[in-house]
This record gives structure tokens, C-alpha cells and sequence, in this order.
């Protein structure tokens, strides 16, 4: 395992998970309002063309990683767009 | 430019700048109310672990794409804890 695997798997395992707390506090509260529509909108979007990345270039964790992502913003963009 | 590239650029552009609208959201507002602390946490945790990868690795789109990120991504992060 070299330095760059030690640095890049937990990095990807962070910035996947960072929205399972996210997602479940904004699904349980209803507390949208300091949420940035923008942020989700532009953020949402980048990950599906990433997810779109990873089928071209044939990279699992790159598939894997955004593809959870992918449904966890969806859910913060989707509940922020329903609390407008 | 490859199929690939057309998805990966606008994407690393997009995941990387949707963090501006939040973090100034939050800073004009200081409304922190609906944002995860442990989701900026392991977050911020995770794209200086990127940052870090990118160096290891000598690739300037990720140190680029991550150095952003992990600027605003603690911006969101310290207003949070300062917040409580």
C-alpha cells in the first residue's frame, strides 16, 4: 500500500460518509434554513457528472464513492426544494 | 479532449465552487441551525486528506480542486462551532 492509498481511501471513505449525518439530521429536523439551495443544486449536480466520470473511465471507486453521494445530496436538495 | 475529460472538468468545477454560495450563506446569515456538524467534521477531515493525497500523488487539478474546498468547507465548519 504506498502513501498516495493511505491518504486517497480514507479521504474517499470522509467525503462519502460526511453526508449520511447531514442527510438523516435534515430528513429528522425539517431544519432547512440555513442550507444553501445553490450549494445543493450545483453540488448535486457535479456529483452526477462525476458518477457519469467513473462509467467512462471504468473506475469502481469513483463510481461507488459518488453514487452514494449522489443519493444522500439528492435527498438534502430534494428536502430543501420541498421546505421553500 | 475525451468523454472523460468533458464530464471530469465540469465536475471537479462544480463540486468544488458549491461550496461559495453555502459558505457565504452561512457567514452572512450566521442561520447554522440546519447544517450537520459531524457532516463538516468528517467533511473538511476528508478533503485535507485529498489535499494531501494530491500532493503525494503531484496532481495540481486535485490540490487545486481540494485546497478550494478545504478553505470553504472550514469557513462553514468554524461558523458551525462557533455557532453552538
Amino acid at each position: 500500500m504506498t502513501m498516495g492509498d493511505l491518504l486517497g481511501y480514507p479521504a474517499a471513505f470522509l467525503t462519502t460518509i460526511a453526508f449520511v449525518p447531514q442527510a438523516w439530521k435534515s430528513w429528522k429536523t425539517r431544519d432547512l434554513s440555513g442550507i444553501s439551495l445553490p450549494m445543493y443544486a450545483l453540488f448535486t449536480l457535479g456529483v452526477a457528472l462525476w458518477f457519469g466520470y467513473g462509467i467512462v473511465i471504468g473506475s469502481m471507486p469513483v463510481i461507488t464513492a459518488n453514487g452514494i453521494t449522489l443519493v444522500l445530496a439528492s435527498i438534502v436538495l430534494w428536502l430543501k426544494i420541498s421546505a421553500r
